[in-house]
């Protein structure tokens, strides 16, 4: 993989919702968690997004938190 | 749960790896898969971080870009 | 607290705005200065913000910047 | 002031620390609320930072989560 | 500069469009390349952005990824 | 391009510094502007970064501010 973001998670799309400018994507990796991914409409139909495609939620190392459970 | 961020990845501590400022953490999610955030070590240190340690990785959703497969 | 995020600002709620995926809130801190967010609607929902209500704002140390006055 | 950036909190460096390419910078804004900013040391050289000056911790508001108290 | 952010980029506003709480702005710098921007429509109001201005994307060092050609 | 994230500004790696966890890469763009990316040293060792290298600069539209000249 040539991008220098380091979290890479598969996953299928679950649900789009485009509204004016952003669309919210939630992707549902392989073991069921989800993850939600707020981006540009113009990105999402650049990218043919639709419920089932197969993707990857991407996110660079230094936005990433960490909680206690 | 009371924050506003979207995404909460449940997972265990992998690796933990700090040097100067800053923290590595890598988590393990249930199904296998590897989250990286970077942190300061400030934060490592008052979460009381170690390998084992059960975390989740947490992301706000404005945060995650998605990928085609 | 259990979450890396180092800022925490303790304020009040003084507009919420919704429109489509995406809501707007100001939080007026303590000492009267005001911080915008933007989160996601079904965020705002999640969380029962309304004008009013008692809440942080919660900024990861690596988004924040420096300026000389 | 000229930039989009929507959160601007007045304050004082507290605390000024370089280690390699990175700072961490506290800022006291003038209700006694601590911001922790990490940016590069180059920036902070560029900037003149230390202690005692007089700043802005600036923070765009898409960066910005929202947690009940 | 009095800002920590190390990137900024010359350029001229090509096209604005604001729906709802948010703008996008597209930046076009000088030698041609397209920079899109999502800022909130009430600071695309406050800088009075408008097709044809001179302005200067800005990025912090943190957001910014690297990916091979 | 298979990616969300909406801009790509195509460079050459002017300098590329790595101390500790993270690296500070300088990217300069064709027509002679800078790019300054933080990101872990780990990913710049997986890309393969090297001084001379030909490299796009990738930022979420999210992550771009506006300024007035």
């Amino acid at each position: 993989m040539a991008l220098s973001a380091r979290n890479r998670l598969a996953g299928t799309v679950r649900s789009l919702e485009t509204e004016g400018l952003m669309a919210e994507v939630v992707v549902e990796t392989d073991d069921g968690q989800e993850v939600t991914a707020i981006i540009t409409s113009g990105s999402a139909d650049r990218l043919g997004l639709e419920e089932g495609a197969e993707v990857n939620a991407v996110v660079k190392a230094t936005e990433v938190m960490v909680e206690n459970r």
